[in-house]
C-alpha cells in the first residue's frame, strides 16, 4: 500500500490539509481509533466510540458524541464507494494551539479520518498462525495514560523498529517490570492451565476493543470467563495456546514464540472462527 | 498571543499546510527544538542542533545537518523582519507514512518551523522569582526516550492541566519513584549544602540545552561544578536556592515552592545575570 491509497478527511472535508500548529503534531495531544469496515458497516463501532470518549474524558478533550458518530459513519459510506472494505482511522486531537503546553479555553478538537484498504497480510496468518518475538523495549508506566489509544506512540514505533524479518508478524511488549502486556499493535490472550488469560492493561499499553469484546463475550463463545491478570513471561513460555487480536486483523493464532512452536489450539480456533463469522475478519 | 501570531514554514515553504498522514500527528514520531532568537541570531544554536541530531540518531530518523542548520537560519532571518526577537520552534518528524507503526524505506522527514513573539511573562519572574508547585503526575520511565525532546508530550500536557492559577509559573515533575526530575517546560537547579545540583535526566524528562550550557559553564561562571544527581524531594524542601531555566526564558529564581518562601540567592543571581548578559534573556 502506498500513502496515495489513503483517502483523507480533515474536520469532515475530503482532501483537506492539516494546520501545522495542531497540538496533535506538537505534543501527540490526542487519541485515535482504527476500525474495520465493510458491507455491514463499521465493526465494533460502539466499542470504538466508547473507548474514544473514555480517552477524551481522561485527557480533558471536549467530546461531541453525535458529531463523531455521524462523521465516521458518513466518511465510511463515502469511502466504501472507492474501497469496499477496509480500515477507517479516526484521529481526534485537542486542536490548534499556541506554543506551549498550556491548554487555553476555546480550543476546537481536530478530526482526521483516513480510509485505506485492508492490510495485505498472508491469509495463513489467520489460519495457521504467526511467528512472534519478544521485544527488548520496556514500556514506561503512567496510570493516567495507560489503556488509552493516545497519540504518544513512540514506544510502539521503536519496538517495531527492532525487527525487519517479514516472517515475524508481531513483537510482544513488556512493562518496566518485565511483565508481558501486549503486542506492538495487538492484544494477547493466553491459554494456560485450563484458563484463558489476558494481561491487565492499567499503567501502559492499549486496551483494545477486540480484547474488550472477547472479555465480554468469552462466556458465550467459549463457556469460560477471561482472567485479566498480570502476566509474567513464564506464563507465556508455558502456555498451551496463544493468540493475538485487534479490530482490523481479527484473531491470529501464535504458531511460534521465539524459538518455540505452538499448535493452533481448540479455544483459539473457536475464538477465531467466531470473529471471522461476525466481523468477516 | 493568538495562533495567528505564529509564522509557519513547512519543509521550507512559508504558510504551507501539513499532510494529515504525517507520522508526527499519527504517533508523535519526531522531535522538536524551541529556540530563542534576536539581533545576534539563534541563542545556543549548536546546542539545539546537537540535541536534535542525538535524538534523530536514537529514533533512527535520517538527519541532514546542513539542511537543518541552513533552514533554521534562513527562516529566522525571514521571521526577524516581522518579529525582531522571539521563539523559533523546529519540529522534525519521520515524515508521511502508511498506516501502521512500521517504518518503511524512503520516508522523508518533515520539517515544521514556527516563529512567534517572546512569551509575555511578568518581568518580575526573572528578577524576583516565581512560585512553583509540585505536580501529582509521575512520568513513566523509558531509557530509550529519556532526555530527548521528542513529540510524545502528553505527560507534560496533563501535568500543565493540573493548575490554572496564573500566579504559579511552573510545576515540578517527578519520576515513577518520586524523584524530582524537572519542571513541565524547564529544568531545575538546586543549591543545597554548598553544592549546585541538577537532577539526572536518563529515563524520563528533557535534557534542556540551557541546562547543558550551565553544566558546561558553571565552573567558569560560578567557580564550581554542577553535580548531576538523583534528587529526592527532600533535597528541594531543604534547599537554600532553587532556579529554573530553559532556552527561551533564561533563568527564573524560585521564590516560592509550595508553601515555602525562598530567597533569590547569590549563585542564582550570578547565573541569571550571566544568562541575561549573554542571551538577552
Amino acid at each position: 500500500m502506498s500513502p496515495r491509497d489513503l483517502l483523507v478527511w480533515v474536520n469532515g472535508e475530503r482532501g483537506a490539509a492539516l494546520d501545522p500548529r495542531d497540538r496533535g503534531i506538537a505534543f501527540g495531544d490526542g487519541l485515535f481509533e482504527t476500525m474495520r469496515y465493510g458491507s455491514s458497516g463499521i465493526s465494533l463501532l460502539d466499542y470504538h466510540l466508547r473507548r474514544l470518549e473514555t480517552g477524551a474524558t481522561r485527557l480533558r478533550i471536549p467530546y461531541d458524541a453525535e458529531l463523531l458518530r455521524n462523521e465516521v459513519t458518513t466518511v465510511m459510506e463515502a469511502a466504501r464507494a472507492e474501497i469496499p472494505q477496509g480500515v477507517l482511522k479516526l484521529v481526534l486531537t485537542r486542536g490548534v494551539g499556541q506554543r506551549g503546553y498550556r491548554v487555553t479555553p476555546g480550543m476546537l478538537p481536530t478530526r482526521v479520518v483516513t480510509a485505506s484498504a485492508l492490510p495485505s497480510n498472508p491469509p495463513t496468518w489467520a489460519s495457521a498462525g504467526v511467528a512472534v518475538r519478544f521485544c527488548d523495549l520496556r514500556m514506561g508506566a503512567n496510570p493516567l495514560l495507560g489503556g488509552l489509544k493516545h497519540l504518544n506512540r513512540l514506544e510502539q514505533v521503536m519496538a517495531r523498529l527492532e525487527w525487519d524479518d517479514p516472517s515475524i508478524a508481531e513483537g510482544l511488549l513488556a512493562d518496566s517490570r518485565g511483565r508481558i502486556v501486549e503486542g506492538v499493535s495487538t492484544n494477547l490472550f493466553i491459554v494456560n492451565g485450563g484458563r484463558l488469560l489476558t494481561p491487565v492493561i492499567d499503567t501502559c499499553g492499549v486496551a483494545g476493543v477486540m480484547r474488550q469484546y472477547l472479555i465480554d463475550r468469552a462466556p458465550e463463545i467459549l463457556g469460560m470467563a477471561v482472567d485479566v491478570t498480570g502476566c509474567e513471561r513464564g506464563m507465556l513460555t508455558g502456555a498451551r495456546e496463544l493468540f493475538l487480536c485487534n479490530a482490523v486483523i481479527g484473531v491470529w493464532p501464535v504458531s511460534r514464540l521465539g524459538d518455540r512452536a505452538l499448535q493452533v489450539g481448540t479455544l483459539t480456533r473457536k475464538v477465531r472462527d467466531h470473529v471471522e463469522q461476525f466481523f468477516g475478519a
